[in-house]
């Protein structure tokens, strides 16, 4: 990548630098099967979102909202009819992954260790700040960033407060992460660049219609894996 | 008060600004007599503080953790008798405290004003930081500070940081709270200036010894009410 233009460089965390939705996707895999005896299998998936954006005006982002939207979903689906134990069961799994331990993926530490020796690094994720705080630790990639934000929501108003903040011009601003509506889209619209890594998984909340980033011309890129960072021309 | 020495000044937010911990207790008070038919009652306000703490690490504070620490607790101590029923209703009210309106303290609007004229002021305060920021919204105060700072705890590193962070020295820095723990104790041990508000209620797990503060000299003050920092001499 060209030095020439770039004076920031900011990363995704979740599915982006270490796997995270196949883990809720798991946890979600279970809700199901336990829920199933009580009420009709398709339809529990979908109450379950329908929860989880419900409440995220006032739970925000996170494995605790993902607990509450669990049990309260289970409960309501069911009509109470879903045991303790049960329910004490979901309980569990949710909090488990409170503690799981982060897998980084492959290839992340060469190369963001490769972008810090020509960019400021920045890592911008949503979720729980204390959730948020322990996987970065866990990783072992925290000495690699400058800075280090973790925010409510990732929409035009956040990026555009935080390249404001770290004193850059939105063209002057590069983002890489795996969700096309908060990594991708909102940056290119305020005249940033962006490159976005497909991950395996996406929460259905997060997809998008890839089609229109075509229309951003050379600030828009799409690799496979992390490691194209090192070899592509934005 | 001295402009003096003092060149920030920094308030705690629930229980200082606004009611916050009558709330939980009021939540906690149904908690008892909901399970009490189950278990004796002198146990369960224990046991659940007991579950809050460690659940602390990995969970953090604020009501989402509390909601998560309310329903474990429940079907534990009930070894799983309690009915979804119940628990559904302690999950209603754990809830309920997220929308919970915020009701500032008499004096603080006027006192913060007063202070902003004097020195830059800064808002620390420990908790979830979507939550945090709905309620400093709904307080009509976020205009007063100049910094705000949402945290995971409240220590001397905590507060060694921050200050290195906004380039003060200690003792030209104020913190004022309700908390001896979060907000008194690690200020004092690290230099600083500290003002102690008791409030009418104080969550067990944040309580110390006030006799030690006394060593502390004139680094040290404590005032009934928060109009009192108006005429206060430190």
């Amino acid at each position: 990548m060209q030095k020439v233009n770039i004076s920031l460089v900011a990363f995704d965390a979740d599915d982006t630098l270490w796997d995270n939705e196949p883990k809720y996707k798991k946890a979600e895999k279970f809700f199901v099967e336990i829920l199933s005896k009580y009420v009709d299998e398709k339809v529990i998936s979908d109450e379950l979102l329908k929860t989880e954006i419900q409440n995220l005006p006032i739970c925000g982002y996170g494995t605790k909202s993902f607990c509450m939207s669990m049990m309260e979903t289970a409960m309501r689906i069911t009509d109470f009819r879903i045991s303790t134990k049960e329910l004490s069961k979901i309980y569990d799994l949710a909090k488990s992954l409170l503690k799981h331990p982060v897998e980084v993926y492959e290839g992340v530490a060469e190369t963001l260790e490769y972008m810090a020796k020509k960019y400021p690094l920045a890592l911008i994720t949503k979720g729980d700040t204390l959730e948020q705080e322990r996987k970065l630790l866990g990783s072992g990639l925290m000495a690699k960033f400058d800075f280090i934000e973790i925010v409510n929501e990732k929409d035009e108003k956040t990026y555009s407060d935080l390249i404001r903040k770290f004193r850059v011009q939105p063209s002057n601003f590069l983002m890489i992460g795996n969700s096309p509506k908060s990594d991708i889209l909102p940056v290119l619209k305020i005249g940033g660049n962006a490159v976005y890594i497909p991950s395996a998984e996406l929460w259905t909340h997060e997809s998008t219609d890839e089609a229109k980033f075509n229309s951003f011309g050379s600030c828009y890129r799409k690799i496979d894996k992390i490691r194209d960072l090192m070899t592509l021309t934005i």
